[in-house]
């Protein structure tokens, strides 16, 4: 329970701001947008990061595959159209999530660098932090933990990012990962300190317990 | 920060599970639907509901027209496919954020029982609570505070729920208000108990401080 620091807070009338649960959790909330190949390493980054936040005591939620292709996004397919809607419906859920006071990490191909964009302008500047996992296709490609590539090279797989259907990678970044030569600890880390600096989460002073 | 909190938590390996939440923020995640006529008093309700929990420090966070219409179901109207497309996305966003563990409270009139049971089958038993905001249609139409049953009478809104769509109060509702003799204090004091009584928040112990 955060009642310790709620005795601080003024109250505005009416509605709770996000301004209000930000004093109350003691933490900014924000969109960390992972972007990058299939196997590059996004989930990997985005459930890692969400244990080293709330150890931290800070609120954390990954948004994924799992939780989305198979619930909200279950209607939608893979053409271009469909692709574009799923990240657009994510962009929305990422946005009410950082409405709500929670650092919220999303884990998705996202291929396309317009629908990257359109999901940056529905929130407020620096909220929205894009994250570049980036790795080469031939690493990517000998990871292949569920068979993907494989299959997208026998042409089981249509329209698969990286073998039949384009990956544009972003051109201004806040951040960039590199899977090929970074640990997912030295990946976790750098995210920590972006956050850290820039105001988002406090320093984590390792005081003795 | 909930970090006096988290040095009691037990780490499962890997990703963080609802229960690890909880532990976290000390208190239990679930989705608030309230459903209701137009003008019964549920975005009223909703609104007070939110900031009597973060008054107490617990996680709360209102889904509601406001936020929902104008971003991630824009695309969809008001027929009766769509209306059944909007609640399903609803409860999807809601899942995610109960899953998040945050207390979340759904406001819209969701007039048909099957979509609000689908709702409910999308969740583990005890997430979905069921709250009838429960009020005559003639003390909704005098207060009309939008001037839609107005302009609903006049032809101007077609399938608007209660004039010219139906609506279908639930049959085994968790909790029933009724507001036109209960004011919102006592309305929220009636969840604020429900959620007591039945362990998703700690007792409200008036301590001195």
């Amino acid at each position: 329970m955060a009642n310790l620091k709620s005795k601080h807070v003024v109250w505005h009338s009416g509605m709770v701001t996000k301004e209000d649960r930000e004093a109350i959790v003691g933490h900014k909330a924000c969109t960390i947008w992972l972007t990058g190949l299939p196997a590059s390493g996004k989930s990997t980054i985005a459930v890692a990061l969400e244990k080293a936040l709330w150890d931290r005591g800070v609120h954390a939620f990954v948004l994924d595959g799992d939780n989305i292709r198979h619930g909200l996004n279950r209607d939608l397919g893979f053409s271009p159209k469909d692709r574009e809607e799923n990240i657009r419906r994510i962009g929305e859920v990422a946005k009410l999530f950082t409405m709500a006071g929670v650092i919220n990490i999303t884990a998705f191909i996202s291929p396309y660098r317009a629908d990257r964009d359109r999901v940056r302008a529905l929130m407020q500047p620096g909220e929205f932090i894009e994250v570049y996992v980036s790795c080469p296709i031939e690493v990517c490609e000998q990871r292949d933990p569920k068979g993907h590539y494989k299959k997208a090279r026998a042409g089981e797989i249509p329209e698969f990012t990286g073998v039949s259907a384009p990956y544009e990678p972003p051109t201004h970044p806040e951040v960039v990962l590199e899977t090929h030569r970074e640990s997912e600890e030295e990946c976790v880390r750098k995210l920590l300190t972006y956050l850290e600096d820039h105001g988002y989460i406090p320093r984590n002073v390792s005081t003795p317990e």
